[in-house]
């Protein structure tokens, strides 16, 4: 055994592996090495594992290109992979510039350019004909940075899930594992690693990185409550976070089986779910609310939702209103549909490039031939519509959307518009992308074109006011039509 | 309506009271009055409910005897009910004394007392007649409570269950419903809403029981987080609160169901539960968890179990050793006992107790008659005891416990007891409890008394060494025997 590998945290760290199944035997592993103690101590620990779980070792080194010392820390990164004759890939970006650019913290800019590279060299791997599963990107956060994650979104305000401030293993968006073999170990502990084996930690830029109420947290607030009420205190919010990690993944996966159970139509492209509005209203609260979380997830949402945006939904799911609607955090909407709960991206902008896209055509009956690129939607008589809104009907109607105030004449009087949809059980949702044909409120025809058929253009709801229908009488008509080629 | 019924903390209250379902029509309520805001405010809301819901209100006033005030406050609270015409109880306790008694905090001696008295009055209404689940007993813990515990847990070290702090409902031992109206009401509002209402609160005693801890994270703790990170802090621990709440009573119904499932066998007054060693070990940590905490409170179990005794736990379900057992708190054992697993109290002074009610006579086969109030448990034949062992061997037979070291004679040599036990699959529990009939090391026979039995005595293991068995020619024997009744 060589020296090192009776250490304590060499042992803590192996069982971390064990416990949480983070590397198994001839995988590849990315690591991030940024010279700083808990990256050289995982760095120095997987290069031990190396030998006997066959591994291949990735370091990936980012210049953030932020201080002086940058430059420095490279030279360090590349001389120490040197030195055990593996390749590091160095990457450089100007985090300040990226910051500015996306207008985001210096903070978050480096978080993500530096798993942009990660990616980055996992994509390479396995383009190289390594099978995904066996590729994993190792990350160096540990059991103070658990703590101190915690303590921040309790302070902030977070719901159980949040407890588990960072975990063991987590998948990107692209299934990319992301591994945390050091998240059991103590800073203090790691420091003492890398002193007994004589590694050479640079100063961590991460500490210059973190946002000033985190540097705050670590630095006085844990400190103090050390001091004061619990010496252990990091380690009762690991505890926590453990305790919460349990509960989570349990929860989280009755709670995708449940959304399978209930889900009556999802479409990814259209950015929608629909559920069963009964089955997801008897549902245990605890996991209603997961539900959603993933609900949300699968049509794109990658926000978080916040207590008032879950209570929002118990209150849709619960009311005893047909049409109701709230919104939520990104753009997204929850809908109650009569019988469905559906959970959608409020994408107005395709209903308003229909819009754009309608023209309004005097056509006859002789000739009823219409463009080859243009679907026609909707026929009013254009003879009855100069008889009841006069001569310069045509020039006066309008294509938009709902407005309150909208009426439809009927042969015995007119109806409110808000009335009809009712009548016809047409979601709130729907309501607001409807294409209406009006001239001033008095609507004389509205439609929705179904973004769902891809196929071919097809309407969901056309309804025309009873008093311009086309009869065997009809001579010309005003026909609306959806241009569909260019 | 009245003044007051419009307020901001009436409704909040009136809200908690129909989401929880804390109160209906026609009940009885228990209410702890001391006198300060938080009770007053709860006294005076549930005085304006009673009429529109038929409630009959008994006051509880406790004099704790603990200051010079403590007769003031009493006067208060006696008065402040008979101007409502409502009687007014009033229970006069000497905590200091009490928990010197008890060797307690006065704090929790205090406490004790309280809910004592209110139990009293509680059984006394059953008496008269009204059904248990139409009675409750109400106290007036607010939202600042709550946060103040919660914040207590996690600094002091908790699971995600300990974060509920302090719930709405809950149900004492005995089966009767203690709630919570103001518990999502803050000590602001509150005090706010005694102003409004002329209430006029004697400074609130418990802010003096408080321990020191809890004194320190309410005036020091929780004023400097809200000031330097988040002036919602309390906020955020109660919305923490209820959302662990929620996944807690999701969790702990989820549990009591598979509990049922891998019972084996319970005997509440054994004090034991045998669970199915596959069924619990296939459970998710999360659910595995609380099943055995249900378990446990299930054979009388109430201390809290830590982070470690629930590893522990796990580390005993998951061995592959056949017999293995670790201590729980309060002389609580899980053990493992080969396909199962035994939670039990490791009450030893049972077998302490058949220890010494055991005597070990000398009997001829001619007269084979024991005495009427004696059991015979284990024979050997008294002359091959000679010639083993020597003609003083009957005197120097030892009752006894195991101990390492000891053998046992078989017609071609010895055996260690510890490979008897092993071999015959006696779980590790009832080798402890086991009864040794020995010369020094030497074991002549043991014994278990079955204390399941209850209609007879009888023995659940037996063995006699080989070389000291009754047969044809057996003359005179040992008997051991138990003394069943005196």
């Amino acid at each position: 055994m060589k020296q090192g590998e009776n250490n304590i945290v060499y042992g803590s760290v192996l069982r971390t592996i064990s416990e949480y199944n983070l590397i198994s035997e001839n995988e590849h592993i990315v690591i991030g090495l940024s010279g700083g103690a808990d990256s050289l101590c995982l760095f120095d620990i997987l290069c031990r594992l190396s030998d006997s779980m066959n591994l291949k070792l990735y370091p990936v080194h980012i210049n953030h290109g932020l201080r002086e010392e940058a430059c420095e820390d490279e030279k360090f990164c590349t001389k120490l992979c040197a030195d055990k004759n593996i390749e590091c890939r160095v990457y450089g970006f100007d985090c300040e510039e990226y910051a500015r650019e996306k207008n985001i913290s210096t903070e978050e800019a480096g978080r993500i350019l530096r798993y942009t590279a990660f990616a980055e060299v996992f994509d390479e791997i396995a383009e190289g004909g390594t099978p995904r599963e066996k590729i994993k990107i190792a990350v160096a956060q540990n059991a103070d940075d658990r703590a101190e994650t915690v303590l921040f979104r309790i302070m902030r305000g977070t719901g159980t899930d949040g407890l588990v401030g960072i975990k063991h293993m987590r998948c990107d968006e692209q299934g990319r594992q992301i591994i945390r073999p050091l998240l059991d170990t103590y800073k203090s502990d790691i420091n003492e690693y890398c002193e007994l084996q004589g590694l050479n930690p640079q100063i961590d830029k991460t500490n210059f990185e973190e946002i000033y109420n985190r540097n705050r947290i670590r630095l006085s607030l844990i400190p103090l409550i050390e001091e004061k009420y619990n010496p252990e205190f990091k380690k009762a919010l690991n505890r926590l976070a453990l305790s919460a990690e349990e509960d989570r993944l349990f929860l989280e996966n009755l709670a995708c089986d449940e959304l399978e159970k209930i889900t009556k139509n999802f479409s990814k492209e259209a950015n929608k779910i629909i559920l069963s509005g009964v089955d997801i209203s008897e549902l245990d609260p605890s996991i209603r609310r997961r539900v959603i979380a993933q609900a949300l997830k699968k049509i794109g949402m990658i926000a978080d939702m916040g207590f008032a945006h879950y209570k929002a939904c118990d209150d849709i799911i619960s009311s005893t209103l047909p049409s109701v609607s709230v919104n939520l955090p990104n753009g997204y909407v929850i809908c109650k549909e009569y019988e469905d709960i559906a959970l959608l991206k409020a994408d107005t902008s395709a209903a308003d490039a229909y819009l754009e896209r309608i023209s309004v055509r005097n056509r006859s009956v002789d000739n009823p031939s219409t463009k080859n690129d243009s679907v026609q939607l909707l026929l009013l008589d254009a003879d009855k519509l100069k008889a009841e809104y006069g001569e310069n009907a045509l020039a006066s109607i309008k294509v938009r959307k709902r407005r309150p105030g909208d009426i439809m004449a009927f042969p015995f009087g007119h109806k409110k518009l808000q009335n009809l949809f009712v009548d016809r059980k047409i979601p709130k949702f729907d309501r607001d992308r409807i294409i209406i044909l009006a001239i001033g409120s008095e609507v004389l025809g509205y439609f929705l074109v179904d973004e769902n058929s891809s196929a071919s253009v097809e309407t969901k709801y056309t309804q025309v006011s009873d008093v311009l229908r086309l009869d065997d009488d009809t001579k010309t008509y005003i026909s609306v039509e959806l241009t569909v080629s260019v």
